[in-house]
């Protein structure tokens, strides 16, 4: 019986950026002890007593690291979150609080901005961080989101990218490239629709690869494992750029070189079947294409029994000294070595 | 003899993500204690025992907050880490991180974004603040910088908006006015310029009211001062949308109202010549120009002895019941009611 609707949006300057402010943190619980203030004051207060503070910063551009055709404000409040998380998780620390600035065009509607903190809200409550500031701001054109994380840990708990030893073993979390090949298929559908906007996306049975590049998610549950386990890497990032890249900085910042071996490279099945779909390699995928948000770390090779079992822990290689360089072996031939050839955004 | 050479600029993809970071991070020397470690990591590891930790966060956009036409990139910088820090010492806290994001258009060279970060090192040195870490990414167009400032104080020494009680005397450093003026100045001079290229701006003879927009400094020296005197204010607030704006903001969280004297607000003479010039009323750009990044603040009566003679610090009022509102008492006439007409980004 009812016509369909069309929802009336309300302009985001009929709340004006006070109104804006207070919509937004009206749904914001605290959650963490740390937390003293949140929104509301100049700056929000914290306290750590005794516990080391790390902090992290990501800015996401529209155009740049987003394409709004095809990401839904949601997944994007959600990652903007998740990128932060990861990387103080790589630090193997607790994330407590994030401080969310974002900038957006006269285009975007306070219904959007719902959206887009909807997902903000949901990673927070999924990873018991507090949301605790930040800025709005309209922009000339486009949405920037920039997101800084702060999480906690003791001194001792903190792993740096540069304590990776000769002989320590690599490990991987989860499966790597899914997120590339997730970014393919969108943009593939996104040219398809664009030669013909009567088309359908052809997106059925991807669901996997879509998951790991619109709602990745943060390794805490890796980290808490580790804790469980009385293991401490002795080095680890987050896998945002892709593996080589990741491996590259470690070996930089540890100076070391490193082994790590084809045949250990976990990727998932639809990730592969569609990298041959396209013509693409998928170990290229797996070692260049970021986004996937795993964790790469270090551990002293008596941990090793500790979690060889584990199912989202992967063994991939060992740490050699400098000298020997830093290689994949294939599952033939000669050994290839790893390049940097990740995201950049500066690339033409 | 020699002619002028046109200095070759650097492409920035020349360098790409991670040369540029490195590229900016050479230049940084570490400051505080607090700092365990800064740039090169997942995140920055920062470690106040017993301290509390305020965290802060602005978004500049360029179009929105800044007019590269007339804002030199070194100062647009060094005003960016500013307007943080100010925000920071409105806590009552020391300033003692920044970690920068910047997000910014193909056309920024190498050397632009050397300039940019000269004035953030700049404001880095003068308030003995770390740069711990941040993202560069590219924009699709123009510059976009997000900053979040991290400064510590003890428990006790943190002052909230919502201290203020019936009676206290509300404080005010500095002249108010200057910087919204400095703005109507360049904004003039531009669509002088705009209209006719050939014509020299008339900046001179206006230094400080353009320093004040252009460079404008956190009042860490009066907060400095106060502990000196051992003074805490009871709310406290930087004054970045304008004295009326902040003043209902402290009156709304801490439930008061506020009555402030027309004759006790100061005015640079520059301000209020080229307002007069201009046929603009210096009072609304004192109580509603903003961008002057000065402090408002309420102390306990017993504290006026100390202050009444400070250079810096101006009485301008005193704080009443909630149902007295919150007014302005002018020269003449009748009360005029505050009201916020600040800086609001989403205003057409």
């Amino acid at each position: 019986m009812a016509a369909e609707e069309k929802k009336k949006l309300t302009p985001i300057s009929d709340l004006g950026e006070f109104g804006l402010i207070e919509h937004i943190s009206e749904k914001v619980k605290i959650k963490n002890k740390e937390t003293r203030t949140g929104i509301g004051d100049d700056a929000a207060v914290l306290d750590f007593s005794g516990m080391q503070t790390v902090v992290t910063s990501d800015i996401l551009v529209e155009g740049v690291h987003f394409d709004l055709m095809y990401t839904p404000l949601k997944h994007l409040g959600y990652k903007a979150v998740i990128v932060n998380l990861s990387d103080v998780v790589a630090m193997n620390a607790i994330p407590k609080q994030i401080i969310v600035s974002i900038a957006m065009s006269g285009k975007f509607s306070v219904e959007a901005v719902d959206e887009l903190y909807s997902g903000i809200y949901k990673a927070c409550e999924a990873y018991g961080v507090d949301l605790v500031g930040g800025d709005t701001t309209s922009s000339v054109t486009g949405l920037t989101i920039s997101v800084t994380a702060i999480g906690a840990a003791q001194k001792e708990e903190i792993v740096y990218r540069s304590g990776a030893r000769e002989n320590d073993i690599i490990c991987a979390t989860g499966d790597l490239g899914a997120a590339y090949m997730g970014l393919q298929l969108l943009e593939r559908e996104k040219e398809v629709f664009k030669a013909n906007p009567h088309t359908q996306p052809e997106l059925s049975g991807n669901d996997y690869i879509l998951s790991r590049i619109l709602k990745p998610e943060a390794r805490l549950d890796v980290i808490k494992k580790l804790r469980e386990l009385l293991i401490k890497p002795t080095a680890m990032m987050d896998i945002s750029d892709g593996l080589s890249s990741e491996l590259l900085h470690i070996c930089k910042q540890s100076h070391c070189g490193c082994r790590i071996y084809q045949d250990k490279l976990a990727i998932s099945q639809e990730a592969a079947e569609l990298a041959n779909e396209m013509n693409l390699e998928p170990l290229i995928a797996a070692l260049n294409g970021g986004e996937d948000y795993e964790l790469v770390f270090t551990i002293d090779p008596a941990d090793y029994e500790k979690i060889k079992d584990i199912e989202q822990i992967v063994a991939i290689g060992h740490v050699t000294s400098e000298e020997k360089g830093k290689y994949m072996v294939p599952k033939s031939g000669e050994n290839i070595e790893l390049k940097a050839q990740g995201w950049n955004a500066y690339k033409k």
